[in-house]
């Protein structure tokens, strides 16, 4: 196996994390996506669609998407369970991941991906979107605050996939300037909990 | 359990398609959606984030998100598995799922969300964004018709939720005028295939 891997990226961290949490080492190149290395005809070839990471198995065929390669991951290395481990914990632990992907991370990315001279040329960029997107990034974060209350991780008792996006998501914002308000301290209590984690520093 | 549905929205019918498909029954009550049913206190109680469908469990907590309803079937009823079998198949199906979403669904949804007047007032729509979403849709369609090539199903030989993603999307492009193009030859195959399936009339 061999992992296609953007230290840059805020997605490929998602993976570098999880395989941290499980204590999995795969071997892993660099791919310069500033340079459109993810661009170019040898990446294509892995993945039509340019996303970083991917996971490159052995009969050569290519797992790309990062929950994707999680979820190959988990199914070879089960413990410790980072999509749940039972049906009603892989329901409720989908839910968060999902809802941390498509309410927290995804006005997140909105916002660079619109506005950042970045994907200028990458994307069509439309720049009322990502003023949109920063709006809702903020109104998403103050409701996560609130949900999370004092609970301890994202989707209850246990450390989950669904507390790695988040915090992907949240440290990526800073290059935006997104940031945890002063008041959201139950996120502040969470942040301080899972980013001390050592699968933080991956 | 108790399955709370909207017939007119794309997500809701992935779930009664995957039941469908797995032969499992569950009584189900319609939320009116139209009349904003999903945004008074009642039903923001068992969902905050106003989502249909969701899945109530005889302990009263809910599972949210489609594919998270989807998942707690399929930990429950592993067959047919809809989700893949071993470990590359979980990988390759969850890459597919997600490629359709992402590439498919969120510009098809990003059309109707940012353009028709059934959003009005419910998001703060940019109708440039809306645009954009639908040169996107065509790009991908065409991009998924080559990909496909005479492939029988989009994750490889078996039928998955992949499947089921891509035609409520392709299905739900119909509202917003976006409809396969003469030359995507592939996909109409694909189409036809998956269409009339007897659990295509979920």
């Amino acid at each position: 196996m061999k992992l296609y891997d953007a230290t840059t990226a805020p997605n490929p961290r998602r993976v570098r994390i999880f395989l941290a949490e499980k204590s999995v080492e795969i071997p892993t190149v660099q791919v310069d996506i500033a340079g459109m290395e993810n661009r170019q005809p040898e990446f294509l070839a892995k993945n039509p669609l340019a996303g970083v990471p991917i996971l490159e198995l052995d009969d050569g065929s290519v797992v790309a998407e990062s929950v994707a390669i999680c979820r190959y991951i988990e199914a070879l290395h089960p413990a410790p369970a980072l999509f749940g481990d039972t049906p009603a914990a892989q329901g409720r632990v989908e839910m968060w991941n999902r809802r941390m992907e498509m309410n927290l991370m995804m006005p997140i990315s909105g916002v660079f991906r619109h506005g950042h001279p970045f994907f200028k040329g990458r994307i069509e960029q439309v720049p009322e979107f990502a003023d949109a997107c920063r709006r809702e990034s903020q109104t998403r974060l103050s409701w996560l605050n609130e949900t999370l209350g004092d609970g301890e991780f994202i989707a209850g008792d246990s450390y989950s996939i669904a507390d790695i996006t988040a915090l992907c998501a949240i440290d990526f914002a800073k290059v935006s300037k997104i940031r945890l308000a002063d008041e959201h301290l139950n996120l502040k209590r969470w942040y301080e909990r899972v980013s001390t984690r050592p699968s933080a520093a991956a």
